[in-house]
Formats: structure tokens, C-alpha cells, sequence
């Protein structure tokens, strides 16, 4: 079985979006990405075989892209309390989960295969999942901008420390991919 | 005249220290540097020709430690609404700023002469200068831990999107060491 890895792009002053879900840059490395960058991108296409996404990041994608896929060509899972009221068109390749994020791990995990589910589309989301203790891995892409004001990824934890084991520290221009695994 | 350097600890969750003002390892790189860490400590008291900081620092400060010094050994300007209701036996090196971040600022920079005058003492400090744009450049002690509760740097911060230009970034044992300019 994969790992379950926390994927998301942060600013310096930790928000993953701006107040009003503007990126504000934050995805500017993805698209635009340098050599070092672009490196960690193709390896996430490699090693990931499943991701568990939040309602309210399918709706924004719904809503701005038509979200019928997301860069990653997997299975996708929708953690949300109700079916959804609008699915995208052509959107097959996602799965509304509503019995909770074990569930929807379980469902991942199966997808994945020997590949990893990625937990990356939502602060709430990922927020659930390191409380229950359920992320071996963590890897923040840090933008180096302050936002100044935004949707926090860490704000609402209230956990107990967390430590974390460096694995990796990629420099690129304007932003650090840093790896961790969660030590439990 | 030197530049304004924001210098500051923080967890990977934003923190620059626990809910009670732990210090939850967020320094242990300062007491017990790796070789990479040591210049990035050794530059620093090399360059710092002052310190400002803010009252909850100082008396955070004093009370654990008797705050006589700090390891800058230089002016430290302290800033408060009021004198002090209990000044540090010894703690000479201390000046207390009432009339607000502006003057401290001036004092300090007087005091600094061709060095940078650090700003590094307080999240609510740091928010101050930041938002005033009196900041020329930014270090950040990224600290690969989540403390999941405490006093957070930037949270605060409520400002138009800051944008900074990286000029360094130095890979360490549990900690990163991420250097900006602040464009303006």
C-alpha cells in the first residue's frame, strides 16, 4: 500500500488561498514551473494513484474550470455531507464520499493500488486527516509571498506538537518544496 | 544605515511559540546549531547593530531568565505603552520606547549606525513593522515542526498581498533558514 501524503502549496504567512479563494500566485510554480520544480511535479505524477479532495474545492474547480479532471489523471474522491447538487458534466472521475474520511481513505487507498493518495484539496480537509493521524507524509510547496490574509492550512489544527522528520528541502525560484514524514 | 530585519523563528504551522509561550523547541537550532546553522547565527551577530522588541518579549524574557542580555549583544529597544513596571536588575541594555514603532525605530537605527537594526521580539512587533512597511528584508527560522496551537507570526497581518524576492535559502537539519527582500 501507498502512502498518505498532505499535498499543498502554502504562502510564507500559511494560507493556501486568498479571503475570497483568489490564488494570489500560489500555483504560478506548478504552471510555470523551473527544472527543479518541474521535477517535483513529474515525480507527484508518478507516485500518486488516488486524491481526496473537499466539496468546496470540487465546487470552485466545478465552477472556474468546468473541473472535469485535475491535473493528476486518477480517481478522485469528494468528501461532502450531500450528494452533490450540481455534478460537473463529464466529471466520471469522481466519487462523492459522505460516510466520512476513513471511508473515503479506504475507498482511495483502494484505487491507489502500491501508489499514494494524495490529500490535497482543502485546508478542512487536510486539517481532518492530521488530526486523526492518518498523513505518513507531508509535503508543502512554501511560496515565498504573504498573502496578508487568506484561507489558513494550519490555523484551526489545536492538535497536540506534531513532529516531523525532514526528508527533503528542494530550493527553486520563489518557492521551497519541503518533505516531511509525520513521525507517529 | 543598515537595513530592517524581521528575524524570527516559526513552525511549519506559523507559530513562533506555544499557546503559554513555550518555546516548544522552536529554538533548539539556536542552542545546538549544525555547521549551516552556525553561520547563518555567527552572520547574525556579526551584522545586528540593534534589537527591537516588544514588551511581552522582554517580560517573557526577565521573568524566565532574568533578561540581563540577550545574545546580541547590542542596544535593545524595548517597546511598551508604559515604563516599565519592573526593569531587569542589570538590564542596561535595554532602552523603553513609548511614543510608538517609529521612534524605536529611529533610536535604534542612531544606535546601529552602518548595521541592521533586527526585528525580532513579538509576533504583535513584527505585524507592526510589517504592516507600516518599515521592513527591508525578512529571515524566517522555518522550523519542521507543527506545534498546532500558539501565537502565531503573520496571522494578523490583514494586508494587501507583501511580496518578497528570496535571496537565500539554507537547508539545515530541522530547519530551514529562508531569507527575503521585501519588494516595495
Amino acid at each position: 500500500m501507498g502512502k498518505v501524503l498532505l499535498d499543498m502549496a502554502m504562502s510564507l504567512d500559511g494560507f493556501i488561498a486568498g479571503p475570497n479563494d483568489e490564488d494570489g500566485g500560489l500555483h504560478d510554480y506548478f504552471f510555470s514551473p523551473s527544472d527543479a520544480t518541474a521535477r517535483v511535479i513529474e515525480e507527484g505524477f508518478q507516485t500518486t494513484g488516488a486524491t481526496i479532495m473537499g466539496r468546496r474545492t470540487y465546487d470552485t474547480g466545478a465552477e472556474q474550470d468546468g473541473f472535469v479532471d485535475t491535473p493528476y489523471k486518477v480517481a478522485h474522491f469528494v468528501l461532502t455531507h450531500d450528494a452533490p447538487v450540481r455534478a460537473a458534466s463529464g466529471a466520471e472521475g469522481f466519487t462523492f464520499v459522505t460516510d466520512g474520511i476513513e471511508s473515503a481513505l479506504k475507498q482511495a487507498q483502494a484505487a491507489a493500488g502500491d501508489k499514494d493518495v494524495v490529500v490535497g484539496g482543502g485546508a478542512n480537509v487536510a486539517q481532518q486527516y492530521l488530526k486523526a493521524r492518518l498523513v505518513d507524509e507531508i509535503q508543502i510547496h512554501l511560496v515565498h509571498t504573504l498573502l496578508g490574509a487568506g484561507i489558513p492550512l494550519f490555523k484551526h489544527l489545536g492538535t497536540e506538537q506534531i513532529e516531523l522528520e525532514t526528508t527533503r528541502v528542494i530550493e527553486a525560484p520563489g518557492v521551497t518544496h519541503l518533505r516531511f514524514r509525520v513521525v507517529k
